[in-house]
């Protein structure tokens, strides 16, 4: 029973997280209520604020969730392919550039916030250098991430980008140290 | 007597627009008020909506103004080491960077938002891709100006980003293109 228990519980967690990323990628966070949420999950009001004590949680929560993981044995190019495509136009590239976005900019003014965005993006940073080699590896994976972060921010206004273009020239950023690189772990 | 109240309407304009622009940077959009607004500038209330009918307004032409302008006559590679030096470290960087970073975040979820930093980006690539030559300029010009968007969220969280491997780059992004560039205008 305590195992069911435990996956219910994290069922219906990542329900409310679901649901509460699909709103702030559309309304954004100061438009959107804990009642949405609850509306959105069908949930009471009660069940909903057992899992998030308040809106300020849910944000933080669906923060840390929506920060890029990279595959454990994916080499530098294809982790980066993987986060260029998750931007990709579309409804589910701009639903998550639109909420990555959003939480550069409400880390920007929230210290909170931004103790946890720094958290996850050094280490996405490390977790991209480690699969880089040479000494410049921390700065490249660095400026790497800035061109997504950007490119997100271009993609969430929904900017005349030429993606593909864009897609080459990040690869090529990374180029001169892929060449003479190992697939780190 | 049109010409100096023209002068002091422009005057007052632009004073209620960098004390709206310093409480953006400090607190948010979200967490200024109008009221607030008022009390730094120290004007009446009806004064200050006799220049901006709303918040949203507010934002809006604080928007436009915080946007980058390049100066006639740089280079590219000037141009793009004052854009960079706008976001250095220290205060007024810290606050054009929480400003910038925020703009884009309210942008990701404010189609009228949205469509001012749209035409405003437009017109910085442009002039960017102007001082740049080759057949790619203008895509070079987007990439670099997404990596100084991803620059400014970084600076404007407080990240432990190392700023001279940035800007060197930054600028080596527009190198192989520069060497063979004429100055446009």
């Amino acid at each position: 029973l305590p195992k069911v228990t435990a996956a219910y519980l994290d069922a219906r967690r990542r329900e409310i997280l679901s649901a509460a990323s699909t709103l702030f990628a559309e309304r954004g966070f100061a438009q959107t209520s804990m009642a949405d949420v609850c509306a959105a999950t069908g949930l009471s009001t009660g069940a909903v604020y057992r899992y998030f004590a308040s809106k300020n949680d849910l944000v933080l929560a669906v923060c840390k969730s929506a920060h890029a993981q990279l595959s454990e044995d994916d080499s530098a190019g294809t982790a980066l392919a993987e986060l260029i495509t998750s931007l990709f136009p579309g409804p589910d590239g701009l639903a998550h550039a639109r909420l990555v976005t959003q939480i550069w900019g409400e880390a920007a003014v929230d210290p909170s916030l931004a103790a946890v965005v720094r958290a996850r993006q050094t280490e996405l940073r490390d977790a991209f250098a480690r699969r880089i080699a040479g000494p410049a590896a921390r700065q490249t994976a660095e400026v790497v991430l800035a061109t997504l972060t950007g490119y997100a921010a271009l993609v969430a206004i929904e900017a005349p980008v030429d993606h593909d273009t864009f897609h080459r020239t990040i690869m090529s950023l990374l180029d001169p140290v892929t060449v003479s690189s190992t697939v780190g772990s």
